[in-house]
């Protein structure tokens, strides 16, 4: 198998123009993409219909081409959107595509892809969503040929949320009610699709696995784990990125934890894990050699950063997620050199507190090999 | 001469008590302190009273210490605030003082100040309002004692704006209307300011400078200005920092254009213009030699970064300069190590059009010299 | 003709259900349909995306309905969206039809559409953009069949507008710039478009007619004129609202203009014009013979109302049209007991400073005239 | 003794200039003065500054008129504000004056206040706090010398809240966690309050009261509760309105719960309760009458208003709470014709899920008396 992925611009949300002249010319056959990752100009909260538009316009652009319903893809293509463009960060999205071929393995960046059941709204953000997510991760990366864990590098969920709408049906039914409010449930849920990858990379054990640890005990984290959460998705969506021998061709990927939101020295090295010097800005050579930046952050609970007071968590005005989104745009854009970086919010257990984590999918120079890395919860 | 700057924290906008704890321990006299820049917790707009109560508080403190009243304090010392955290950035205030010595010039930092008479709203923003600020710098550099204008590393002036009672009183009046918005007189304010600090340092003459250029022709500007516009001062107010040959000490100051929002490289060339080295985070050790970092930066008004788009001038919901303080704050305080940052938005004609500008004033490390640098509309 | 009015519940942006219910259930008949006006969800700025994700959902699921691909009926099919449901406003849409009928003349609602060309980005808000508007008002009284202006109550107009990346693009080719921010363009835009109603029912001449007066002479308006602008559209777009002695059926329209927001008796005479009872909230009755209100309204400008000052017009946070929005949505409200309601800011020349108007599409009561009204820029 | 309400504008936050010029001119002794309620146009959430900025004015400028510090008189006279002037509400304060007097009894207005201890930080939101308020009630029933608690029309109470500061010193000492964000303690502590008030006013009974109510059984109320929490306060501030036999004066409250967001009917009345003709908009004359409007408001946690969707709970960009006061204020502004109204967010167990209260403080008229009210949890 040979992977391949294309960074994509678009002028607003409901722009797939992109996609579709490199379909129409022949650079990408619609029937070897695999899944999507992108970035929407939305606020990337609850009312964000940034996303459900791209994704709607993207599918309904597919089904032309691959003769099959824009719902039926939807269901089988994952397309998992961040909103939020803060800063200097620019909207695009990631075309993952794969083929087979009859090169030799080459340790090469390897996709999979799954999907859970539906997802009833009452397990959202709860253990059973996490036990579901696990599945859903195993069979990714059972889809992408990935035969040794340590192999995995990046595990991109999208699950359910709860709206009001869906809190008051809950009540109405007599449910449980997992949250209380929207921004909650996203919460809880990016907390159990983190501990629910965890669990399958054997970052943690099915005993140790519980709901009390969730948005409670944040040094239990993975950072292989970029969860997000949205009402558009009922069921979750996973994308598995690692580096495969199987997989032929010149693309790799690494990641690194960030400890905090301004850990400079976690991008320089994520960049020289891949042969790119980082010292200062990437060249305008080596930039073009990155195909993919994807970042998670969080602003830090204790309210300090390197000791000093932020004020993101405390803001009525700008969502905390917005305020982080658009400072580690700035890091990471400011040595990469280009503002096409998947950044999301949310990092609840998706790297160290305060923290996160950054992967990098580039080509790679002759002879360079990516580091296998500890990681763990 | 000799001057000092010190960087405190504050817990909130009115809390003042790191420089009334400095005062009370003899570390700092109330009679040496000449000037403040800070940034306040709110969101630098018309309505951010942050600057105000700060202020407020300040001048109520001090008044007991120099036995003179709050408000004649408010207008003999500079208290330049610019109101907006986002991201990363840490409410802070830097205080500056001075000090007469018999110790030998060193080319070390020199303060000066200046307040303009009161401006009348009606000129807000317009060319006399330029030719206000720059009789106030003139002033200032005076004050200073710096004798070649090459020496002058940075500008900050405060400058009045309108507000929608102030604009609906010139309607009353009949007045002319130099801007129908808040929003508006705060930019030409902005740019009035620059073009004024411009004329005093020799960047522009008297007949090239027309109003007609401010907001219209970004290719001019001043990467040693950077102008903060807000309701509550009526006059002017400057302070000038340089290098001279008559002050004594051991800080230095340089400053640099910032060609974009992410331009990493100035960011480190200023640093290593003060010995630092800046291919990485900033060491404990060096971050402690850092006494003030001050950075204009601006949304690219083309819409685009090295040719990808971003969205901070398209959003109704977060204002550009909210955005653009977030993710330069990242940028910087990545390289810092500490986000006790100034970055101010709104750097029309401060610096390149879509960048800014960055100085740091810094202890210096022996034998070394910053450069003086070609400077120019 | 006869014409009816839908007014259906959307879930969300993407949600046409509702129509796509009636449509399959042969309550409405898909080719009846002429034009839409609706609240969306999103920030109604620049980047609210809501408008356009709603419309290209309903073109097409109508596209499937009609055999017409969907681009082709979103250019004959005005669909003119309001973003901004702040407060208690509830997301909805109208859906205006009409059909021939042997039944006799009553004097009933009746409904005209146009579309003007493409509009240039160069005229935008500038005098050819009102004259554009006009044209295509005159166009729209013609497709409705109403013969004196006087029968007019209400003209909707959706205008384009330029972005951030439009005016580069006319920077690039050196053609004139109407607006510098994408914000200022929306604001002129609403002026043409209400100069351009004013011209069509001659409320102004053609020589009065200077885009001088726009944004400037604020006691020239129309109170029969209801303009959005938006990035959605490249043309102008009009709906004409009235009554006419060839058109039948039980429906009739008034209007009023809102001397101020919170003109709580501009709300209760346009009800008393349709034989309401408005002395307290609408009984369910009463409120089920509602079809439709439409309301312009506008933060006022001289920063007070009733003497008291307002602070919508210096948030930084907030936009004012959201601000309004959410206000004059809670004094309609309240009335009507009904939370669907069109409620459009940027009311520039659209009613009194500072206020606006409102319309209201009712069932009569038998025997009940509404008045025909002065009305005059 | 004799109550008199002054309601007095301010030009912004750090305005007290219209109470100091009533103080000069001798309309109001300043050592008549007991409390004040306000509404400031800050954001009304954590990062409200607003608030403390003009106590802090307020108590300088009382400072000099009554020989006592500041710092004292802030812990003796209330100061209960609210931030947030969404919409058409008009920055305002009510001060409320008390003196001794030889005239009859009337039935007027009482006022009384009084403080609770310092609330430590862990109990914020729980029942410690809820018992905490209702004693500091009684005391201050007992201080307006109102003899029945079916008397009491009205009890602000301003409680403190945690910032994420606070949770984080919380975390460090190994203590309980009432709340794990700051919103969240908000909310608990309005809930706090509320059920302080309503076992205070026998509303509730000591066994029935525990915190698993709070938040969670929203048929539980108080319609004589309004409270409001803050960061600027450390104790419970609460003032107590009614009327009593023993007071002399022509000065009235009454009090009305609002079933929703829309209850116009409740406004209507409760201005009759008064003997103000409230079918439409008040008359000047009648509008002068009116000394005071308070009222508290909830956006309905349902989703829905009046069987139609609202979007105030799922805006990531607008609090929900600025939402629900700009709408409301419209609403209740539209009946009286004065924007001053004091209108206050987070109602919760404040009168009727989904809608509040609304006190009115009148000039009675001849003869008239308001009812005595049945209320309850």
């Amino acid at each position: 198998m040979q992977a391949d992925v294309f960074k994509l611009s678009m002028d607003h949300p409901g722009d797939v123009s992109a996609l579709a002249n490199l379909i129409d010319s022949g650079e990408i056959r619609a029937d070897q993409i695999v899944a999507f990752i992108g970035k929407t100009e939305g606020n990337g909260g609850v009312n964000d219909f940034t996303r459900g538009y791209f994704t709607d316009r993207l599918m309904t652009m597919l089904s032309r081409h691959l003769n099959e319903p824009a719902d039926a893809l939807a269901r089988r293509l994952p397309c998992i959107l961040s909103g939020g463009t803060e800063g200097v960060l620019s909207p695009h999205y990631l075309v993952f595509c794969r083929k087979q071929t009859d090169a030799p393995g080459t340790g090469a960046l390897a996709i999979g892809k799954a999907f859970s059941p539906v997802l009833e709204h009452q397990h959202v953000g709860t253990r059973d969503h996490a036990l579901s997510v696990a599945e859903a991760v195993k069979a990714a990366i059972a889809d992408a040929g990935i035969e040794s864990i340590e192999d995995v590098h990046f595990v991109q969920v999208k699950a359910p949320c709860l709206t009001s709408e869906r809190i008051a049906g809950l009540r109405e039914k007599g449910l449980p009610l997992p949250a209380t409010s929207p921004g909650q449930s996203m919460a809880l849920a990016r907390a159990a699709g983190a501990f629910g990858v965890a669990l399958a990379l054997g970052d943690i054990t099915s005993e140790a696995l519980s709901a009390s640890l969730f948005l409670q005990d944040f040094s239990r984290f993975c950072d292989r784990a970029s969860v997000s959460s949205g009402v558009e998705v009922e069921a979750n969506e996973v994308i598995v990125l690692g580096n495969s021998d199987t997989w032929s061709g010149n693309l790799r990927i690494s990641h690194r934890a960030m400890g905090d939101a301004i850990d400079l020295a976690a991008v320089q090295t994520v960049l020289a894990d891949l042969g790119l010097s980082a010292k200062s800005q990437l060249s305008a050579a080596e930039r073009d050699r990155i195909r993919g930046v994807l970042v998670k952050a969080e602003p830090d609970r204790s309210g300090r950063i390197h000791g000093q007071r932020h004020t993101m968590l405390n803001d009525t005005d700008i969502d905390p997620q917005r305020h982080i989104r658009g400072a580690v745009g700035g890091v990471v854009a400011s040595v990469l050199g280009d503002t096409r970086i998947f950044v999301s919010g949310g990092a609840e257990h998706q790297g160290p507190d305060g923290g996160g984590l950054i992967a990098v999918i580039a080509e790679n120079t002759a002879g360079h090999t990516p580091p296998t890395q500890d990681t763990g919860v």
